[in-house]
């Protein structure tokens, strides 16, 4: 029954033209498992030059297939009318061809990732076709790790249309094919933190003249990253299209220059980066690099001209420059600018339109997320989404500000009757600030105590819709509805006061300027004393039950759940997805940092001192609760966790993720529909019984429950004050 | 040229009826890098019920195909005329089958290894073809990993035949496909210590009945590695056929039961094993099991009885039970057993045979192994070899002692002019014996000093042929023509009194009796006082060049090695195989070693000491010499030694040489030919260059010298005495 309704709703989408929904026109429903996994993620969209529709590309699991596919649709900015133009494996760089209708994309139809053009019926037909491909993914033989998708064999890595349409960059990938070589000293050591060998790849960069003759630019080395990863930051210019590479110095610096190609010439130069040097990200009307500065609840919008001059639009209650906004855009003559902004309390994203006259927000009820505009900045289609709001296309004006909703991106999930999500602030013991929400369970009862599950993975708490690189596989909405309070709680802003901030710089620019207490207390341990607040605020109320709280996050989040459960007594049980950092037997692969955190590594004695203060495997005997660790991989940090806890005596459950097939693994944000659903059922059934004492005999995990009997039984008793190791 | 060479006597074997060479009846040559590649591994031996030929299994290396494969012939005994019978990816379990002239063996013909009977021409019919495969190797999914060979797939894991030829047990082995099923726990954590996901299998044990049905006697899990990997110990009775299974308890302990199937019931028990238990490993003539008691210079041979009671036969000069001799025998009529030896002094191969009045040796001027004898033991076929004697098929009358010279192995390698390579036992200045072997440089000039190379592995270096256990891809015989002094040293005895004996036994026995103190001096630093006594008395009289000695050794030799450079001063250069024991990452992986030799986990401050004190990344800035690693696979512990190599400024090489495919390795006894031909030039240039000077612009490996110029201008000085930190 579940899975019809999955199916309905993916049906729905691809055959027939919809009009907007009428929001409360029917009986709503409630979240199911189905519900959870078919959450769409909209990866690109594009607008036509005309504005008169978009193009978009969603994400979605597939149950059948057992794959995450990826679905290209058309709608009508006009009336919501929404087509589904293909379905592949891979689709994304989605680009209007400028001087047409088409649409250009990447686009994986089982050969590899090749470039096509995509016409209106949706036909699909070949740009470039290149057969040696190079695989991204987490699979042995892969050039680089993946994230978040299968082994993807790549042709096309990636491609830009100048402005006229006529001319086209574009990026081949080849394979060097696997060979018996002996590898030597840094190709070995580079496999100590990676569970697949690598494989090796060069790039090739060509140029496609409007006689359609293909001009080779340059081949670069793996090495390039700007160029496997960052699609080269294309320019088109008056005359020559200018693009960026990394060179790897003898040194090992790596640094980027810019060439530029004449079209007359035939000629590449590099650019002087003195001079010439042009801000790709986030550029400023004045031809300059927007970016906010300052610490604390507010920031100034500056933009930094060339030469340094700085420019400053004044102070607002956003960031500019957050990855998860929209990117920024220019147009064509120059006087407008669009960056995408992020509010720093409860946080929304939005746009800001700057020009020579100032700045403008555009700001809706919700979130605004994958823009695009027409080239004179004039029109714009968004996806609008909110914590409790499934994703919608929108029509902005830009002069007006005015938001449209134009047509849901998932009508399945408009069918069910939003949860109630609060966004909060709260102020922990030492006065720090972090952002979140609180999820509230359907039909909550004022005066009745809930359990709870607090989930958290650094900042990205924010205001999109169930988002998975916030949740995981921690189905929150589904907690919801079985009547648990959820806390989604952002680590205290690291930008609240230069105090931390300078904690947490000295952290990410591993400079061991600071002592590892600084960074123990001010990083891991204040993070701890957020979580612990959040959740005493509500049960003082009369909310949660404190005997019934539970702790989940993934990687960033798994090293705060692993912290937290070694220092704190308040979760009788957490979920921990995919991380290890902290760990001793990771020291090798994260020197630098370590010594930044630690002050050496583990073989240090003066450094051990500091491991065995904050790396959980060395604090498993200060545990009360269960901890489940899913993983997609059986890497060393999480194993050795696992291994510490069963020494403890601590309830403890490490459940490996398999990937596609033997040569490949699951990745860090699972793809593999079948180990999501099951994730989510493991997560279900783990806080279920340990918060709980509930078992459901029809749970796919019901035949743990005898072992995880057996450990709770044989559990140490954790009477011991909080901070001492238990007796 | 040197390819035809090699090509020419693989050839002449293969098709002409060959007559024993008379020794010195024509010029003889010198060793080239494909006699070292191309030395045969004998590896099983069967001779016919009526004595009158033998066939024999051996494993050649093959530059066409990159594989190293295995060969069956058949040796007249009368006249030593050869025959090959076939050619395979794999041959083993050879076996006569009784009551015909025909043998049976397990072949690997492309559809994995399966069972056939092979008549006189090499005509091979299966027997039991199996097609439901599970791999034995070093690749990814594998069920158990490999040793020295390509993943094996394999349909039938082990055969018996009845003494009657007129049944026969077997067992076969059926995968559990590759899953998408979660892995949990214990299943995760064991991946801790494996580059390779582990696979899963079933074994079944069938009865075939002289009518042909088969029986399933059982079916077994992977635990039982009695099933798995020893062959079930069959012993036929009469009226039933008896065979060992293991069991796991509840407590994870294993025991080995056994059962007996009466052919007429067709049902199996449970025997008990104070009763009934048969000692199927060295049988004595009194029916109880045959070993060597004591320690010192000569040992007790001595026959368990039923009960415990015990049968002394004297005190020997030799040992056996030493897994590398030949196995026991026992008569038909229980009149005469006899057991391979291994004397302890100039350890070598030979034969008791043990009656009733007494005990008998049969011992040649070369060691005898993989013997095998007619029912009554009255005649026997094995390899006679030794250091300097290429292997050789003799017949051995047990009457007489008699052993006479058959037909060659390898007349490739007979056509070289003999090494001169002397035995030793050495004494160091602590008073133990190490044993050993001097392989002089070809024209030796007393008087002029030469280079040398220690090589050492554990306790192989014994009178074997070119043994690849003992030396790997170090290539003794080419390092002795190109003009080297070569010691092979073995470790100090274990058994030389009980001092050291009790040290090797809280070590192997993991006890943690006796302080990590103790087991650091009597067995890692006595043995380098072994290796460096020997080295100085080759200087002291004149022989050897105190300025260019290097030292090589993988595995065991390979902990050796690492010790040996970072505690001595004595070695220029050092060539260190796929090993890694002793350094602090790998403490998870064999948590019971290391606690006995460090006293803990490196996390633990008063063990940390220890480990400071032994492992070789950790006192990376005690060694004065260059330090290659010739890796299987990128093997962390081999990883961080060599990162600290570098830190510390010496100049070190880590050559990962790979596997037959991206989703399987090379094995730690490297497989593949062209990895060890490789791996051997390597090690010349790598000596050759650091101790020599040299440099040869032919080399596959001169592009790595520009590198170790880099490396060995920027090392930091060695003025320090020795036991310090360099300056």
């Amino acid at each position: 029954m579940a899975k019809r309704m999955f199916l309905a709703g993916a049906a729905l989408i691809a055959c027939s033209t919809l009009v907007p929904n009428a929001p409360g026109s029917e009986a709503k429903r409630i979240w199911t498992l189905d519900d959870q996994l078919a959450v769409p993620e909209v990866r690109a969209l594009a607008i036509a030059a005309d504005g008169k529709n978009a193009a978009y590309v969603v994400h979605i699991a597939e149950r059948e297939s057992d794959h995450t596919v990826a679905v290209l649709r058309r709608v009508d900015l006009a009336n919501g009318a929404t087509r589904e133009l293909l379905r592949a494996r891979w689709v994304d760089q989605l680009s209007r061809i400028p001087g047409t209708a088409d649409w250009s994309a990447r686009i994986d139809k089982g050969d590899g990732v090749q470039l096509y053009r995509i016409g209106p019926t949706g036909a699909a037909t070949p740009i470039v076709v290149h057969t040696a491909t190079a695989i991204f993914g987490d699979s042995e033989g892969a050039v680089f790790p993946g994230y978040g998708h299968a082994p993807l064999r790549t042709g096309v890595r990636a491609h830009s249309w100048s402005p006229d349409g006529r001319r086209l960059f574009y990026v081949v990938v080849d394979a060097v094919p696997t060979s018996k070589a002996i590898r030597y000293d840094s190709r070995v050591t580079v496999e100590r933190a990676r569970r697949r060998s690598p494989g090796q790849a060069k790039a090739s960069i060509y140029l496609r003249e409007p006689d359609g003759t293909d001009i080779l630019l340059g081949t670069r080395p793996q090495s390039d990253l700007t160029t496997f990863f960052d699609r080269s930051h294309v320019r088109w210019k008056k005359g020559e299209v200018q693009y960026d590479l990394m060179e790897v110095g003898a040194d090992g610096q790596q640094r980027v220059v810019t060439m530029a190609w004449a079209f007359a010439g035939r000629k590449a130069q590099v650019l002087d980066p003195k001079v010439e040097r042009v801000y790709w990200l986030l550029p400023g009307p004045r031809g300059g690099r927007l970016s906010s500065q300052g610490n604390g609840d507010t920031r100034d919008l500056v933009e930094t001209l060339a030469g340094g001059k700085l420019q400053n639009y004044g102070r607002f209650d956003f960031a500019v420059g957050d990855g998860r906004a929209v990117g920024g855009f220019r147009s064509r003559d120059g006087k407008r600018s669009i960056a995408g902004t992020r509010t720093i309390d409860n946080p929304r994203f939005g746009l800001a339109v700057v020009e020579n006259n100032g700045v403008r927000t555009i700001r809706g009820e919700h979130s605004l997320n994958h823009c695009d505009f027409v080239p004179s900045l004039d029109r714009g289609a968004c996806i609008a989404q909110g914590q409790a709001a499934p994703p919608t296309v929108v029509a902005v004006d830009v002069g007006t500000g005015q938001i449209r909703r134009v047509a849901p991106v998932s009508p399945v999930h408009d069918g069910i009757e939003p949860l109630k999500i609060e966004p909060r602030t709260w102020v922990n013991r030492h006065g720090y600030t972090a952002t979140g929400y609180v999820v509230w369970p359907r039909g909550y009862k004022k005066g009745q105590r809930y359990p709870a599950i607090l989930v958290t993975h650094g900042t990205d708490a924010d205001d999109r819709f169930a988002n998975r690189e916030n949740q995981w596989e921690y189905p929150i909405q589904l907690f919801a509805e079985r009547g648990y309070v959820v806390l989604l709680v952002n680590d205290p802003s690291s930008r609240q006061n230069a105090e931390i901030r300078a904690v947490y710089d000295a952290w990410i620019n591993e400079t061991k300027d600071l002592p590892p207490e600084t960074l123990r207390q001010l990083i891991w341990l204040n993070g701890v004393a957020s979580y612990e607040d959040a959740v005493k605020e509500l049960i003082d109320v009369g909310v949660i039950d404190a005997a019934r709280v539970g702790i989940a996050g993934y990687s960033r989040g798994s090293q705060m759940v692993n912290v937290t459960m070694t220092n704190s007594h308040v979760f009788q049980a957490a979920s921990s997805g995919d991380g290890g950092y902290l760990e001793p037997a990771f020291y090798a692969d994260v020197a630098g940092s370590y010594d930044a955190v630690f002050g050496g590594p583990p073989t240090d004695p003066a450094a051990l001192v500091h491991y065995r203060r904050l790396s959980p495997s060395l604090r498993a005997n200060h545990v009360c609760g269960a901890i489940l660790q899913q993983v997609a991989a059986p890497f060393i940090p999480s194993i050795d966790f696992h291994t510490a806890l069963r020494k403890a005596g601590v309830p403890a459950q490490l459940s490996l993720y398999p990937g596609d097939d033997a040569a490949s693994d699951e990745t860090h944000i699972f793809h593999i529909p079948s180990n999501r659903s099951a994730a989510m059922q493991e997560n279900i059934a783990w806080f279920d019984y340990w918060l709980l004492g509930k078992r459901d005999a029809g749970s796919p995990f019901a035949d743990r429950y005898a072992l995880w009997d057996k450990m709770g039984a044989a559990a140490p008793r954790c009477d011991a004050p909080e901070g001492e190791p238990r007796g």
